[in-house]
C-alpha cells in the first residue's frame, strides 16, 4: 500500500503486479511458439527492472546505444544485441564491451563492414537488418546483393555473422488487427525468403523480430527465432489503440498534483508537463492531439479511465486536463490526479525513476551512474 | 576550437559567443525600456550558464520548479521566482527555502490563498497570475472581485502580494510580428488596467511579462516592470518562426554520428532521436512535421542550414534526415552532422549536458546532484 499523502511532487507510478503479468503474457507467448524472448530494455532502462526478467529466463536482452549496452553490462548481463545500425565512431568502447560480453551489433552496409573488418579487436557478432517495409534502417529484403556483398567482406575477421533482424515499425501505423496481421505476414514472408537463401552458407543463422504489436498480437511466428519487443513491460494508450494491450495492461501511471482549477472551461492544471510525460500524442476523431488520459488514485493502484477526461495541453511542465462535470466538481487545488501515458517509453526517459506500491524507488540508467 | 574528432555520440554543441550575444541582445532590451530583467532558467538549467548572467547585471531569476528553485539557491542565486501556480503539496520545501532566500510564488485562487494563510511560516511573497487570453493558468484578468479576495485572504499572515504576472503563451501561435503585437498590446492593457486598480492600495505593486517572443519583438513595454524570458539565451526554430531571432542566433546544435546512408529515398540515418532532440515538431506548407534543420559542423561552429534538408521523422534513438541529392553524395556512415532544434529547451532537457566549442562541459540540474 502506498500512503499517497507522501507523494508531493510529479511522481511516475508503477504497479508491478501489472508489469509481472505482462512479462509473464510476453514469455508464455514465446514458449508456445518455441522462439526465444530477449526484450528491448529501452523501455524500463532499469537494473531492477531487469532482475524480474531473470525470474522468467530471459537471458538475452537489447538496447539502443553502446551507453545502454555497458549500464546493463554492469548489471550482470553479458549476452547483449544493440538494436540499432551501429556507430562506428564508438568503435573503441564496442571493441571494449566485445572484449567482456556477448555484444551482438547490426551491420548494415558495406562502409561498415569495411570499417569493423580493419578496426575490431575481439569476437563481434552481428545481425543484417533488413527493410521489410518500415524504411527506417536496413537493407532493403530482396537486396541480397549487398547482404551477400557485406558478409563477404566480414569473412576472415572477429566478426561473426548470425542472421537478420526486422523490425516492422510500420504495425505502430495499424489501426486494426487484421493490418497489423498483414505487415506481420510480409515480414515474416521476406524474412523466411533470406533465410532460404543463406542458411545454406550459414547453417545456424536466426530471425529475428523487433516490434511490440507483432509480438503481442500474433500467432504465426513461422521461421523466427527470437522476438526483441520492449514496451510490452508497461504498455501505454498508443500500443492500446494499435491493439496490444488493453488499458487495464498499462503498468504505469503518473501522478500529478492539481494546481489550479478552472471550471468555467472544464480543465484543471497539474504539475505534468512534457518534461513528465514526454509529448507524444494521439488524435481523436475530429483531429484534436491529447497527451493521456486521467485516472483516480488509489493507495493500491488506480481506477479505469475517468469517461471524458483527457490531458489537452502540455507546456514543458504545465498539463491542462480536461474534466466533464461531475468529476471536476470534485477535484481542488492540492489533490492528486492520475495520467496514463500516451508512450510509456518517453514519460520513463523524461522521469527517470519510477515508486511501486509497495514503496520501492526504482532507479533508470539516467539517475544511476554507469 | 573543438576537435570534432573526439565527438563520437550524440553531443548537445554550445556556441557560447552566440549565447552571450543573445544575452546581451535581452540585457539591452531590458535597460533601453529601463525594466528589470528576470530571465526564466528552465531553458538552460545550467549553474554554470546561470554565472553567464551575473555578468548582465542579473540578480533576480525565474523557474518552473521547487526542485530547480533549490538547485539554482544552492548556485547562489537568493532571489528567485517560480512562474507556475504554487504545489500546495510541497508546503514544506516552500516553507523552508523560503526561510533562506527571497522565493516569490503565485497565488491565484482563495483555496490556496487560505492553505497558505495557515501553513506558511517564512515570509512569502507572491504575485497573483493573470490569464490575459492565453487560458492555460491565472485569473481572467478582469475578474477583480477574486483578485480582491486572494489579497484579502492573504493578509495578516507571512504572505506579501508584489504584483501581476501574465504569460502571454499564445504569441507563439503568432506567425507575423503583427499577430506578437496584437497580443502583446491586448496583454499591456489588460495588466494595466490592474495596475491602475490596485495601486491605491499597494503603490509598490509590479507587472510582469512572461513569454520570449514579446521581450524580444515588441518596443512598447509600458507600464512593465520585469520581464521574465526563457528561452532566448539559446533561441530556436520554434522562435524563429514567430520572428523571435534569426536562425543564425540559435546557440545550440546537437552533433548526431550517421549511423546509415540510404540514397534512393534521400534519407540518412543519425543517431539522434526523441530521446536527444525532444519531440517538438514545426508543420510546412503541406502540413508535413519535421524536428530541425541540418548544418554541416566546423570547428568552430557549423554552418547555415542545408536548403532542402530537416530532420523527417525521429524514434526513440534514431533520427532520419532528409538530404538534397548534391549534399547526401558528400556524406557517409561515420559522419558527422549538425541538427538544429526545434526546441531548444527540450533538447537540453533531454541531453542534459552540452559541450562548447573551447571544449568546456556545462552540465544542467538533471545530471547534477541539487
Amino acid at each position: 500500500m502506498l500512503d499517497l499523502s507522501t507523494i508531493i511532487s510529479p511522481t511516475l507510478l508503477l504497479n508491478e503486479q501489472k508489469c509481472q503479468a505482462n512479462l509473464k503474457k510476453l514469455t508464455q507467448q514465446a514458449k508456445k511458439h518455441n522462439i526465444q524472448l530477449a526484450p528491448h530494455f529501452k523501455t524500463h532502462q532499469s537494473a531492477q527492472v531487469s532482475q524480474w526478467f531473470r525470474d522468467y529466463g530471459v537471458q538475452a536482452i537489447t538496447v539502443t546505444s553502446i551507453k545502454m549496452a555497458r549500464y546493463f553490462a554492469k548489471h550482470g548481463w553479458d549476452d547483449i544485441t544493440i538494436a540499432m545500425p551501429i556507430n562506428i565512431r564508438e568503435i573503441e568502447a564496442i571493441n571494449s564491451l566485445a572484449s567482456q560480453i556477448r555484444l551482438t551489433v547490426f551491420v548494415n552496409s558495406m562502409e561498415t563492414a569495411r570499417f569493423l573488418h580493419q578496426r575490431v579487436t575481439a569476437p563481434l557478432p552481428f545481425c543484417v537488418e533488413v527493410d521489410t517495409g518500415y524504411h527506417r534502417s536496413g537493407v532493403i529484403s530482396d537486396n541480397t546483393e549487398e547482404i551477400r556483398a557485406i558478409l563477404a567482406t566480414a569473412q576472415d575477421s572477429q566478426l561473426q555473422f548470425t542472421g537478420f533482424y526486422s523490425h516492422a515499425g510500420h504495425t505502430y501505423e495499424a489501426t486494426t488487427h487484421q493490418e497489423v496481421e498483414r505487415v506481420h505476414q510480409e515480414t515474416l514472408q521476406q524474412l523466411n525468403q533470406l533465410k532460404e537463401t543463406f542458411r545454406p552458407a550459414y547453417p545456424d543463422l536466426q530471425l529475428s523480430l523487433g516490434d511490440t504489436p507483432s509480438c503481442s498480437l500474433m500467432d504465426d511466428f513461422t521461421g523466427i527465432d527470437i522476438i526483441r519487443p520492449g514496451n510490452f513491460v508497461y504498455y501505454d494508450l498508443t500500443q492500446h489503440f494499435v491493439g496490444s494491450n488493453s488499458v487495464a495492461e498499462i503498468a504505469v501511471c503518473l501522478a500529478a498534483p492539481v494546481v489550479s482549477v478552472h471550471p468555467e472551461r472544464n480543465e484543471v492544471v497539474t504539475h505534468s508537463g512534457w518534461a513528465h510525460l514526454g509529448k507524444d500524442s494521439l488524435t481523436d476523431k475530429v483531429e484534436k492531439s491529447w497527451y493521456g488520459y486521467v485516472v483516480t488514485l488509489t493507495e493500491s493502484g488506480w481506477s479505469a479511465p475517468i469517461e471524458g477526461a483527457y490531458v489537452a495541453k502540455l507546456s514543458q511542465e504545465h498539463g491542462t486536463l480536461y474534466l466533464p462535470d461531475e468529476y471536476l466538481e470534485k477535484v481542488a487545488v492540492g489533490d492528486l490526479l492520475g495520467i496514463l501515458p500516451v508512450h510509456a517509453c518517453a514519460t520513463v526517459v523524461m522521469m527517470g525513476e519510477l515508486t511501486t506500491f509497495s514503496g520501492e524507488m526504482i532507479k533508470t540508467m539516467s539517475v544511476q551512474a554507469v
